[in-house]
């Protein structure tokens, strides 16, 4: 294999030179350098670098979901693939230490020359949101606005571009409404969840009743579990389904949607141990960067106070509102409320019993 | 020293035999144990282990503002009980990803026993939160109301004569309070104080104007500069800021407000190092049970989705509402609203700069 | 299924009375309480309840490899309960970091009434280790003759009968001996494999004898391929593995080791999958007991320099020299000597490529 | 401030159009890109940009230390940019988990396109190591020869000009000797203070003879009683103290050791407390990278077992000899062999007193 191999130097190899001298403060142009700008350049350069990799990532996975059949091996790749974003992601939420050794005033003294720069202009974190499916209809009222305000033409034309692309959301949406359980004849089999799923209600509501003594209290609780079944049986029904995806409650279509509770409630069976991977890993992403926005929005409060960012918009803000509403797979997220445990399931169809079995040879 | 000490056995010591039979699961008493639940218990055990550490040393830091004059040694053993308690508060948010290893079905094979258990039972954690601060009419509306249910007498009493006692934060507010260079002759410096931060907001809302081209978003942001003035304004106006108090906008009493702006400001002076990471060790207290909150919040919904706890209320909503409002130290949290670079800073008060003189000389 | 369910109050479930009040400081029998005896006990009881835990999950770990028959539901769970104990084992490292806001002087208050307890006293630990198959004969010098030193009649006997029982080494050794695709003509693949490896190892020769200059280094460097080359022969060849074996160089049977190589030069093959998430758990189990023996013996060192522990002798010393050696796993943290990329490798056993087969429709 | 002031672009402020277009796969030249290329690359930039701000921060401390007098102000920036080195050292050392993500085999996919480019050819971490003070004959034989093999001879030449600058161990060495408090006539403070460790070696010594039944065992510990004992009085006595000098069992200057047990002792006296964070803040920051050695040996033989590197060498064994003896601090480290308990202190100098003095008014 290593044949006529050129010899590589590990500077040049690294593009080092360049690398290294792609750190030029701002602060002497005015005067003396304010010794933590290298920090903030070197800081964010670093972000851009793990933002970097975790598009090139990201893309491989498009590119299995994209495969015309998406074999065991092809989701092998993908899980393989998501956790590694999440191990970046947790080195990207624990880097906001590294920018919390600064102190609001060392900021301060190159603040002014940043102006009218910001964070809201990293068109690669955009890249990342448009990529997992956070279209501008789904963003908070503000960031609908703003989102690509602020960028310049070639930018924003890139990005408005990327939006016509399938997202992995819609990908994953799809790889769920396929699955080849969902098409067969399983009638039974979730009319008998649905009973199953009923029975846990109630027994919910009866704790409910028991454990409240205050009025408005119980109220409030008696509408969360009237709202749980609502929802649960709307899974069911067309129209009912339509209408919670029109009001925001539910995005994944409705097959989709089943598949998933399907392959969570089965996860430990070895033909969905990898499903559940995924399914997992894109969860845990969502999550960590929800955490990423949570730590982010905290530091620019400790950094700015209520003050105004160099873009000259209140940062803190809007990160902590679009903390918890830019979520993307938050129908994932939510599972739970209807997984019964395995005492209470119903019997498998036989099909998929079948589909099971091949797996449990060795 | 070491004289007539009867001979120690590691197990004794650490009284093994007692710590390590206190894990009965309950799941054993209506059929088989349900493996999970030992790890239930053990996770839930820590916790109340942290719980009891954090409060001893919570209590040795009251001890030290219980002195009538709080010196230097006295703050050293403040800063360093406070580093010890932001240590194991990153060990019990790191924590929430023990329980995550646990599915929710898991979970549902024993959460049926544990009725109506909850961890809002907790009175160690009700008692860390007390001791900081957290008073009834501090809590968002659910929880005042429900702060004291489900307890059962003894612990309710127990509590209810802990919110007699002087909170951590009227300690650290009466200290900052009756600093010495604040009750000094100082009008002038802070005159000068106010034409600086009044002339930085300006220039914000200079660049506000420049860069917001929608007149709704100019609206908001301005209005955001126009409420930093006034509370600005506030700290030097006792009547304003008494309505800033009143209006849950600031917690601090004007004069310690001030120190704790005064310290921040001058934080790499020696004569307030000490000081200031006092407040800063509290800042990351609070923000590090929030983080603490959030991820339980969050733990909760991938375990239950939006299913009632096993109290028989939805935890996740309840936690996530607390996330941000249980907040006691906000007020340094927002400090550096009003921060100046150094550049920008008027002379220091003659007064205050022999006392730093002091530390000067080494 | 919560029928006739006595109600449960969260502190007696968890017996908080009991677990609370087994914090008993020795300080106080002699004097005033020394503050930071609270924590050393605290952070000791900590490790034995995560250590209790890791214990649970081990000895359900065994049972599974008990089953005559450990198909991939089985493997499943045995991977499962692996993340949870790598889990605990992230928290148990990081959790050094709190005894070490202990200063030194401070634990010089009270080290001198513990006399002569010592951490080698915990059986839990050493049943952890024994568990996993670290018997006497492995073990470095000093430990072997102090293993059971200064235990108490009942912790000795109760050990040494533990010594009797197979460990998880055993318990994975005899799995993967026994794997089926192990036991077919595989000559040909085994053949053409060794060319492939040698042809590596002739690449990494040529490649060290071109890069370096200094005889000394160089012959080094060629031992250490010699040495690669004998080894990866000895898979082969039933008598030089034996002496393998006795030189203590590698512990694995020849059988389990060819397994073990073979499912992690095709981990990506989905029914390889779930078995080397197992391998790779156990490598990695290993890796952070081995990160935490180190953590723990600098924290020893920080915190005592040189000077001899409670039990009598210098602790940092030992914990150095087990860090490396005490290691059960060794055989699959060096498995990558002898993998080959993907371009290199010789065309799959037919029969191994049927039983591949099975998991590539969906 | 912020008068005539260019607008600031995000994507240029941060130099991305260069940043990122300086990954440049070696496997897109001979064939397809390998995946996990950008992985590689990427990790290996960032760490570099990270050394490029652990070296600013290094470079500010040096300069404090140059001062002709390095008073509070002084020390409280370089603890403070040490704090900054820690928090960035502790996530490089998380690092390790991302290229961990990396099989073995995805790496070999393009690592022969590397030979023979190296990590020891990283000119930053050298200039690490030389600034710190890891001089060549400190270092462990094999670095020795081959620290500036492989360099091309402009990166030789920097940085053997570079080992010319004094260190910062030469700079800490110097401060150290130079404390007020050592110059002062002590020497009845420090008669005492031999008495009192001479008590506790005695007492050390009494409980190693009641705890060791093995006489090998016995005369082990009891050697190394005597060698604390040796080292211990070789403090006070110039010829025997050079003696441990030139055997390597001590680096720094007799004054600097004893000015840093003095503040070592005497850390939560506010005088110290500054002086202590620096010292404490080296120990941690030696102790980094010392697992930052450790993690990245054991990720080497994972990556490649006990198989040569791309630089001809087989790093694993390198590393692993490095880990623990290419320590610069190592003094600090082991400082805990000669405290005493504050009980067992003799009463301080007056001339000290009164210096400590001045810190006690508030």
């Amino acid at each position: 294999m290593a044949k006529n191999i050129a010899p590589v130097y590990y500077g040049d190899y690294l593009k080092l030179d360049t690398l290294l001298s792609a750190q030029q403060p701002h602060s002497t142009r005015y005067g003396a350098e304010a010794h933590d700008e290298m920090l903030f350049i070197i800081v964010h350069q670093v972000y851009e670098l793990w933002f970097k990799q975790v598009l090139h990532e990201l893309r491989a996975i498009q590119r299995e979901f994209h495969q015309p059949k998406l074999d065991d091996k092809g989701l092998y790749l993908v899980a393989h693939r998501l956790r590694r974003v999440l191990t970046i992601q947790d080195l990207m939420n624990d880097q906001v230490a590294v920018i919390e050794t600064m102190t609001p005033q060392e900021f301060l003294e190159f603040r002014d020359y940043l102006i009218p720069a910001s964070g809201f202009q990293s068109i690669q974190f955009k890249e990342l949101e448009i990529m997992l499916g956070l279209h501008r209809d789904k963003r908070v009222a503000f960031d609908q606005s703003s989102f690509f305000n602020r960028l310049n033409d070639q930018d924003r034309s890139y990005l408005e571009q990327l939006e016509q692309q399938p997202s992995l959301f819609d990908l994953v949406d799809k790889w769920l409404a396929r699955m080849p359980f969902m098409n067969i004849e399983s009638f039974s089999f979730w009319r008998l969840y649905q009973s199953a799923v009923d029975k846990a209600l109630d027994e919910d509501e009866a704790l409910i009743r028991g454990n409240n003594s205050d009025a408005a209290q119980l109220a409030t609780e008696l509408a969360g579990i009237q709202s749980n079944r609502d929802n649960f049986h709307a899974l069911f029904d067309a129209d009912a389904y339509q209408q919670l995806q029109q009001d925001g409650r539910v995005r994944l279509s409705q097959q989709a949607m089943l598949a998933a509770l399907f392959i969570t409630q089965y996860r430990e069976e070895p033909a969905f141990n990898l499903a559940w991977q995924v399914i997992t890993g894109l969860t845990e992403m969502d999550e960590k960067l929800t955490i990423w926005r949570y730590k982010h929005a905290m530091m620019v409060q400790r950094m700015l106070g209520t003050k105004i960012g160099t873009g000259g918009s209140s940062g803190h803000d809007y990160l902590r509102r679009t903390t918890e509403q830019n979520r993307v797979f938050k129908d994932f997220f939510s599972m739970a409320t209807y997984l019964l445990p395995k005492t209470a399931l119903p019997q498998l169809p036989e099909q998929v019993q079948r589909l099971l079995g091949f797996y449990h040879r060795d």
